[in-house]
């Protein structure tokens, strides 16, 4: 713990004898991880809490807290020899994957539903990955993906197939714990789709426990959609998960089939944690609340999570003096349009100061009293 | 130089001693500034350089190097008792205002003329500034935030005006001289609008020669459209700054009539710099040169800063063995129209393996060969 402190790598190759890789890549100055832990003294206050954080993984450097798998994943596939890399995904995997290959000179191949929003395929296709629009769902896509792994032996960035994944993003647990002086908090709310982020969350403060440098594990909270909540049913039904048809604004966990539901459900319940669902309109208003309060503008899907803590929050569901980090997976810049939804741009005033006065300074004026 | 070795503290805020505030704010766990200086190898033996680096600004909290003049300001702000703050824009420092002025608890209020594109407008309410439309061009918003910062005794977050804007630009030169252990690069190419950014790397070089800390200043190119090219224009003649009408897809040095012009001519004159102007096209190629050659994924104005780089190595302007920074001063997240310009999405494929071997996989070997 003194050498961790001591270390001045700002990334996650600080964590390098929990990885399951040998070496920190020679240059790693794009700089994946170790981002910043916002703390919110306000919103602990509005919610009578001891303290609450956003972790803000928004700032990695595709836009999302999967640099952190794509990252070490890389690194893995170098020590196998493998440098065609290939991930199904529509979003934020499928980006990272694509950002951090054009990094590394890897060759990136992204399979993905041809229906795929516009904006997602930008930053793909941006980066030079490969991509493969496939006529059919992302169900479809994850299977051929597969195929196209094994016939190849290339390799997989898919989650819920390869445990590399897990292992990068068990350090968003690392710092957390680390940049919380090593007291762990009492609750984390994360979105869950497929559920590797959690799962990760879980095995990075376990390997903690296990090290001794923590003594318990923080209670996890696996948020999602109502529109794609199997996850969250199993765990209250105690029941095996069951696919359902995913429907959320909150496309990155718009999951109806998780591939790591097992792990989700072991972090939830061996944490003393529970699963929450929250409506879309909950998901918007938390968003907008969110980057009012704190500067922090994620996208949906990392609002579900904020979302289910306030909901949490008013529930009574957490006790006074508490401590709180919500993980903020993805970047708000990602989806304008869903941003937009609940916003309205006031009508124009001419350019002139009695105009101004009239529609404006009275408002702003009785806002600060 | 020893003591800022051993600062833990990771955002602009370790250069206290060189700004024109007192105190570092409680709480700035946003954090900006202290972004990756990444290094890029591969472009530097493209282009026979000694070293070739990306400043990568994409990373502050707002998204934009504006949130470095921005920190400073509210900082500013807070000493004078001001907590209303104005600025007129229409696209990164607006967002930048309304995204921190949201973590410090200030009210932002912005300008901006009616016909900006949405998805600024987006970023800009959902961090609950209040924003008023004006009808009427960018100047028109600019002259008349000035009147109402006058009329009301608010605090002026306008380039040109507000001079500790600058200041907190600078902060961008500290670092690039720090993350480089103070060996000072040949050249710094920086995209130019109101010419307020160059303006500030130009002070936070001067800065560090009067400390003694670097011997010499790099010399700094400023980039502009070919649409928007008012301060190249007066540096190649060697006249005034004459106001021109801007056209550019690169919309955040799309300026016609700069404020900070003085301040970019002495910049570039003053350290044996040169202006270069780059058309649209080359602005959009370089946006997908540098994203598929670094991970870095940029909005045109910084790409613009790239483009220049490479027409000035190409036309034999840098010398074989010097030391290159790019400064990527926006994210391309916030341009998605822009960046789909040059791309094409393939057509889709049927989910099989046949399929996919058909379309994609000789191609995928081929590349890799």
């Amino acid at each position: 713990m003194e050498e961790l402190a001591r270390d001045t790598d700002h990334s996650l190759w600080r964590y390098l004898p929990l990885l399951p890789v040998f070496n920190v890549p020679e240059n790693h100055s794009l700089r994946v991880g170790w981002t910043p832990l916002v703390a919110l003294p306000g919103i602990a206050t509005d919610f009578d809490l001891g303290g609450f954080f956003i972790k803000d993984d928004t700032r990695n450097p595709s836009g999302s807290l999967k640099d952190r798998a794509t990252e070490v994943a890389i690194q893995h596939a170098s020590q196998l020899g493998a440098d065609i890399l290939v991930a199904a995904s529509t979003g934020n995997a499928a980006a990272s994957l694509a950002a951090l290959t054009a990094f590394y000179g890897r060759q990136a191949v992204i399979l993905a539903p041809s229906s795929a929003p516009a904006a997602k395929l930008t930053q793909i296709l941006q980066h030079g990955a490969i991509l493969c629009p496939i006529e059919g769902s992302y169900d479809d896509a994850f299977d051929l993906a597969q195929m196209v792994v094994e016939a190849n032996g290339w390799y997989s960035r898919s989650t819920g197939i390869n445990p590399v994944l897990t292992e990068g993003k068990k350090t968003v647990a690392l710092e957390i714990a680390e940049q919380l002086d090593w007291r762990v908090p009492d609750w984390i709310f994360i979105p869950v789709g497929d559920g590797c982020i959690i799962g990760g969350a879980y095995k990075g403060f376990s390997d903690l426990r296990e090290l001794g440098w923590i003594e318990c594990l923080p209670k996890l909270v696996a948020v999602q959609a109502e529109g794609a909540a199997a996850i969250v049913d199993a765990f209250e039904l105690g029941k095996e998960i069951e696919p359902v048809q995913a429907a959320t604004i909150a496309d990155s966990i718009g999951v109806g089939k998780p591939r790591d539901g097992l792990k989700a459900l072991r972090a939830v319940g061996n944490t003393g944690g529970f699963g929450i669902k929250v409506s879309d309109e909950e998901i918007l208003q938390a968003q907008h609340h969110l980057a009012t309060k704190t500067g922090i503008f994620c996208e949906p899907a990392a609002a579900a999570a904020f979302a289910g803590f306030i909901r949490c929050a008013r529930e009574g569901r957490l006790a006074a003096g508490d401590t709180v980090v919500v993980v903020a997976t993805g970047s708000g810049l990602k989806d304008i349009p869903a941003a937009r939804r609940l916003l309205s741009v006031p009508e124009p005033v001419p350019p002139d100061l009695s105009a101004f006065n009239a529609s404006y300074q009275k408002q702003i004026v009785q806002e600060r009293s």
